[in-house]
């Protein structure tokens, strides 16, 4: 009820011309509470960890995975009743991952696991918000550096209060790349991942870049500090907030076949220029993941 | 002169088994200079960069590197007038890279110049500092998150003010590991610097990162948030002060073959732990640099 209220709101807001965002104030709230969860998480890195494992040997869970997921989405269950919700951590315990028109939020509570149980200083919170199938606004923090990116479709990116440019580099061998190893680690799987890499060193790309943070590594390209991001096999919560972030930072996040972005197909190219993305989109072969949304 | 009369004052300070460190003005120094090229290259960083390359198409230099590399060197030539010097851009422009027995210092004016050139934030100086070919302090300053890493020898390693220790690790399975590229692009040296990779990530290892600076993944080690590093074709000023921090922050250091560690070799493999370490060497191939001190 409330989130077609919202909606209608949005509708009227638009046909008057008049700048009302229906969407503010589940903004806000998500910059509160992804806050909140990194002074959590902060706190949690210098801690001993209880680690579980989920797909794989090298795919980490701790216990502040699951609190930080739980402290998030009760107290935006209780804010907004009728709005959905896609989690990490209620997906891996079977939840389904499925994205329709409902006003849905997308939540990574801890982006970089496997950095935080090492207490590797790259650990962020993912939110991000879309309606419609259309991602309206993300909100990533980093952890330790206790950096706020924001992007709010129609209305810019910022890295705190700074707004975020993308590089305007077209040319690989101008280009810092970033990308993720991924959670499948079975020998096919690491042929093609460092064969990828491999093709792009040997375009003379600057270098690669592994920092174990799907998110925080968007977060760099939308700051200008990488010229490109590619991965297979990260899923739906890295990407949401991110890629709104992306978008609006000047940006292009697209799928690796070089087509539009799928949200839940668990594979991205991102870059600053359209260019830049579509010389990685076909360099890179592909690694089969099983999408988000099949179940 | 001087650095006879402080190595004479060293040897009788132990003699009579007082606590008189003769390197602590040496120290104190090192860390102001650390302090005050980090702040330039801070402000350097977010602007425009007039980039040369050096010996490969991707290694690169700026006119920061040389500002800063001038500004410490003067400032301690000045005061140390008797002390030797090695110093990252003197080297490539000609300078010999000798270690004797002298107080010599070890530079590197900006370690992570690829990173700077993209506005990458992780961009270090690096100042060590060897007497009787002894490594007898370090500092390490983490010019964008203003972090502050000093070891010196037979006092402990800090971050800040904040006691350093080494991970416990010894087992692959449960291990973060850290390289670097290297500034060698040719198709045999990338297939070797993969298939490591691949070695150590079909070994388990929970993860494999590459941020694009030598000394402050070796800091990461030191403070315990990764449990090894390996790389060919880093250098003495990437080595010489975080060589000091791992060890007082109780770490191994030593050579890719599992032998001593030898300053000028250009390859290096850290560890928490020697179980760690020797699994490392064993597991690499090696690649070939030429030695620093090989002109």
């Amino acid at each position: 009820m409330k989130a077609r209220r919202e909606q209608e709101g949005a509708a009227a807001a638009a046909a008057l011309g008049c700048d009302h965002d229906p969407w503010k104030e589940c903004l806000e709230v998500a910059v509160q509470l992804a806050r909140q969860a990194g002074q959590i998480i902060r706190k949690a890195l210098t801690e001993e960890k209880q680690v579980s494992t989920k797909t794989s040997a090298t795919d980490l869970v701790t216990e502040t995975d699951h609190f930080v997921e739980n402290l998030i989405v009760s107290a935006l269950k209780e804010k907004f009743p009728s709005h959905r919700f896609i989690a990490e951590e209620a997906t891996a315990a079977g939840s389904k991952c499925i994205l329709n028109d409902s006003p849905t939020w997308i939540i990574d509570p801890v982006d970089g696991t496997c950095n935080f149980v090492h207490r590797f200083p790259t650990v962020a919170v993912s939110i991000g918000f879309a309606v419609n199938k259309e991602l309206e606004f993300g909100v990533i923090y980093h952890c330790t550096e206790e950096r706020l990116y924001t992007g709010r479709r129609g209305q810019g990116a910022y890295c705190n209060d700074k707004r975020l440019q993308v590089s305007n580099v077209t040319d690989i061998s101008k280009a810092l790349i970033l990308t993720e190893i991924g959670p499948k680690r079975d020998p096919d799987t690491l042929k093609v991942f460092l064969s990828n890499m491999e093709r792009l060193l040997k375009a003379q790309a600057h270098g690669v870049r592994v920092i174990g943070s799907a998110t925080l590594a968007l977060c760099h390209l939308a700051s200008g500090a990488a010229d490109a991001y590619y991965q297979f096999g990260l899923h739906c919560w890295d990407l949401a907030a991110a890629t709104v972030i992306i978008r609006e930072a000047g940006g292009v996040v697209m799928d690796t076949s070089g087509g539009p972005l799928d949200l839940m197909s668990c594979r991205v190219v991102a870059a600053g220029t359209q260019e830049m993305a579509t010389f990685i989109a076909q360099e890179i072969q592909p690694i089969h993941y099983r999408r988000d949304d099949e179940n």
